[in-house]
């Protein structure tokens, strides 16, 4: 159900130029904002991608338009995490990845959220 | 019978959206005050959580209230850290924990106090 | 009335070692706190009082108190400034004083107030 | 005509609980963000309102509520800047106001806009 | 003759929406680069550019255009940094302009050039 | 065909004086520029080479002048981080080295790539 | 001998509140100072203490006395981190000790000294 | 009286080599020392001395040992700091003349106290 | 006489490209060396000079010579700052220039030197 | 040959007062300087030297002035560290010795060197 609400399909790719030697990719965005679902307040946070590619490498431009799909959606912290993560593992199918989001304070608390694929070993 | 005062009961839960990964939750609390069983005078530090979390996850809010509920209490440097892992450990059965207390200077001296928790292995 | 409430009394002082120059004394206090009186939320800032003594001087243990005395009282940050600066310019008669108050943020709001006195000139 | 769209009303006020002394009261908003109208792209900066109450004081709840109605309104650096101390002069008639914007960069620049009002002399 | 190699007709212009008032506009632009004429090795500089418009205001993305001509073009620290004065005042009329230019070390020095614009006084 | 246009030719070598110990040398270069082959428009980053040399160091002044080789070659981030590896280890022969890219934000977006070689054991 | 003139016995304990766990206690003290042996004159530095409580804790203000103890005393920098180290693990018989002593510059040199104790193993 | 105790005679002094300017001399001393005479605690500082001088310049060696003098004695920060502006000018006989002593932290509070000696105008 | 020893003819200059025009020029030179002429120890400090040109500017390359002249000089702080503002005045008859020098500190102390020259009104 | 022009016998040493524990010395030189062979300009660095001492510490002072015999001396980067490292070592005979050395800026590249001695395993 969720993947239907999901912006996924907004993701476009191209060939890593690469793919005989582990590399890694960073991106680091810190204007994303996305709405608490609990008090219809903006949060703001900052969202570090780390990715080896496989085959697969994220387009820039679509990357910014899929975070800022996030703009007026009310989810959790924890929540918007993950989800940014198996979306990207899902798109990308890369052979590592990692996203660590900051968020600024509420309430006089900072929280940071870190999450990581390493797909199954044969 | 520390249990007994310990403001445990004021933690509120909910269930961990992405139980099937281990990530991790940080959440720093700068405003941190309680007071100094000896001479009375307030202290004053930053509380560090680091957990990962099996079936529950801390609720933000409830969180905030938990921490604001030693303001008046007084407790030591090393037993407030110990006792807030073992409030936390308590309550949300995590499978990984870590609290690090950084405490504002007193004579000179800047302590920090770091405790982790790990469930014993089957 | 508000002066019925407010813990002038616990500041103490000693004479000015130095009267024949004008010179200033400066003290920052970043762990204030006191309580918000609408939604009964601990605030946390720093004080910062810059002064020109007259014949006194504030002694600091007593200044230490004195702050410490608004730890559980309601009061806006607005006031609490002004109360700051009227109580010590009642309590010092100093040749002029500014008080600045930095709060640490709320709602991703962060704020600062200042305010000075100088005497009438006769 | 602007004044129609502008969210004017959603700012609150209080009385200023100490007109007889001019003081100045700083609010800092860094989680700003409003829409480029040219490319519909989000923008973000800091929001920095400085001024000297005489009556009135903006309730910050408020002042954070109306700061978010921008968030998805298509309006450029210059014109936020002046219509915010517009709005701000008109509801809070202050002694003196200064609002200074400071925006994150795009295309490699960063922009900052300052404006100021001051009464006009009797 | 100098003005027939200036790229000075890049630069577009809107119309001050707000020309009743006096307010400062800052625009940042920390990867300039251009060609040392002496030695033919790139130089590497932050430009700030600070005005007060009159009844024009400068395109954003225009201004990085014509900054980006620079890119390949001989010039001393001394001259680009009057020259962009010269371009932007004779395009904007403005009421008051400031450039200032820093620039990366080179042989262990590190400069920077200020240069303002006042209009004669009728 | 990559090879006839990359300008792996400027670079000079010296032998390695100390070729007897397994030691690392980093060379910072923080004025790296290139145009992005999509949008005409420069890139700029930092470029951070580190290497343990085997028989040959990278002589200074020639690593300089190839990195500038790049000023105005339309190449993507990932591309232009794998070629100069492939450059430098194919120039070199180091027993290892990393190549580790920084560049300036873009459109929100901060972005940063490393790679890697180890020769391969025998 | 040396222990004769060591101030081992200012130093007071606490019976550690949470021995069943290992947890590090970390001292940071930026007031030290003692007295060159060689040229008479007074060093500054650093002292940074970290342990795992076996069934004692070091009582801060004791501590802190002890620490004064060197005010005028002769003691070279390796000296005096080494003592520190050999009277703390003599008093507290810690689980794992660390002293880290950093000192301001004399004669444009910046010293670092790093000992380290830990129990030899049954 | 206190002239005596005063170790003014420390102090030595050499020519002004540039007497017929106006020039500024500033010393910084971050490892000032002396002992709080109401609880025998070391306070630590640091003390900034300004001034233009006339005929006498202080010579530095001079100044640290004068400074140092203060290491063992009893004596507030605001007398401290008006001593030493006192003793200087009497020695130096300057043009013009600052102190500024900046203290770290006691009790959560820390201090600053500024002063400053023009001769007056004949 | 010193002149003599001055190293002035390494300076060279340019036409100042803009005389028409009040603005100011600054080189940041942190890497500056000379002997101290009472322990033969080497000096290191920050030389910045700030000058509005008149019809000459200093040439950067010749500039950094002159600098080097002084590495193996024995010369006081206070003297070798006003020598360069003597020397540089001497040679680019400039409408205004300050000298700052900036020292690494020795014995624990820390200075800097300012001096400035404007020309005599006519 | 080379060790004929090194200034190996300078550098005096002191009994390490602790031989039976193995701990690590940090002495952070940021005053060095050479010559570059090359270009005959000077070249600017730190120095870190780490260390585990065995029977021989080196004395300060006596570093001092080795570093400060390389002022003159025409040396390439990678050699003047190499050499420290093999001076170090004869001198001392240490269990572990490390050094770093980090340059200022030339051409726009900034260096670190770093190299490492550990005794042979017997």
């Amino acid at each position: 159900m969720k993947k239907k609400n999901s912006p996924l399909q907004i993701l476009k790719t191209f060939a890593n130029p690469h793919p005989h030697r582990d590399y890694e990719i960073e991106h680091i965005a810190p204007e994303f904002t996305s709405v608490c679902p609990q008090t219809g307040q903006p949060d703001f946070g900052t969202i570090r991608l780390l990715y080896i590619p496989d085959k697969l490498c994220v387009e820039l431009k679509s990357y910014k338009m899929y975070l800022q799909s996030f703009r007026n959606r009310g989810i959790f912290y924890e929540d918007v995490t993950n989800v940014l993560l198996d979306d990207l593992v899902q798109r990308l199918k890369p052979r590592h990845m990692t996203i660590i989001s900051e968020w600024t304070p509420r309430g006089g608390l900072r929280s940071i959220i870190r999450c990581e694929y390493r797909p199954a070993k044969p």
